[in-house]
């Protein structure tokens, strides 16, 4: 299938090494979220919810292996039982705090992305259908965030 | 971007009328995740997670409107404010439990998809990633879970 973006992220990492793993290490980094002008109707009421998902493409994402390291540790898994960039299909998932909406501009924060990442799509977090009780945390359970280990895609 | 799909999802919903309007309305539905032979190495380790996202391509949804009553509501609201699946990029998320891994076939719980969907990703729920604590509900704040209003894309 042939889908075509829908929009641009910018985001003030230009490398990947600078860019934060996930959004909860962003550390409040702010971008700006640009919607093609011809989709900006699409934006109505969206100012209502504080978080939403930016689903975008891994524009520079290295190699695709199915099992490797992911950032937060060192032993492999497989990449459908992590978030790494490198992905058969390229869709990235973040969920980041939407701060002000300004025509076809959303500012958001907390966003952990490259810039000039393509936006594939913006979906409402709704806390009813997003927010899991109890969830398992699988391989992640005592990792916590640390830096990219250096030199590993 | 050329996307192609890396499995196929199995449900009990063949007819769009029947298919809840979110994985949390789908009463535990079990559905089957066919994951295709050559990405089967990719789910290691995914069994250590309870829920998982699954990202895929509503490939039957009807004309795309940026602005419609989404199926909680009567107003209309923006397609970005909404988890309507009529959207511009035709991508879909949902969150299911996970119950078991059989080599390249998950089999998942609360299946909120039609049956034949194309699978795009699969990715793991992380609670430290994605549990938003006082998320904002926009216009879905007092709206709640109701059958899909007849005759409405």
């Amino acid at each position: 299938m042939i889908i075509e973006p829908i929009g641009i992220i910018h985001a003030p990492f230009k490398k990947k090494e600078d860019c934060p793993i996930q959004s909860v290490y962003a550390s409040g980094a702010e971008g700006r979220v640009e919607v093609f002008e011809r989709y900006a109707p699409a934006l109505k009421d969206i100012e209502g919810f504080s978080h939403i998902y930016l689903i975008y493409y891994f524009d520079r994402a290295g190699e695709v292996k199915l099992v490797r390291p992911p950032f937060m540790d060192d032993d492999p898994h497989g990449i459908f039982a992590s978030r790494h960039p490198c992905r058969p299909t390229g869709i990235g998932l973040s969920i980041v705090r939407l701060k002000k909406k300004d025509g076809n501009i959303l500012t958001v924060e907390d966003i952990d992305v490259l810039d000039k990442t393509p936006l594939l799509d913006i979906k409402p977090y709704m806390p009813k259908f997003d927010h899991v009780e109890n969830a398992t945390k699988g391989w992640t359970d005592e990792k916590e965030g640390r830096p990219k280990p250096e030199g590993r895609e």
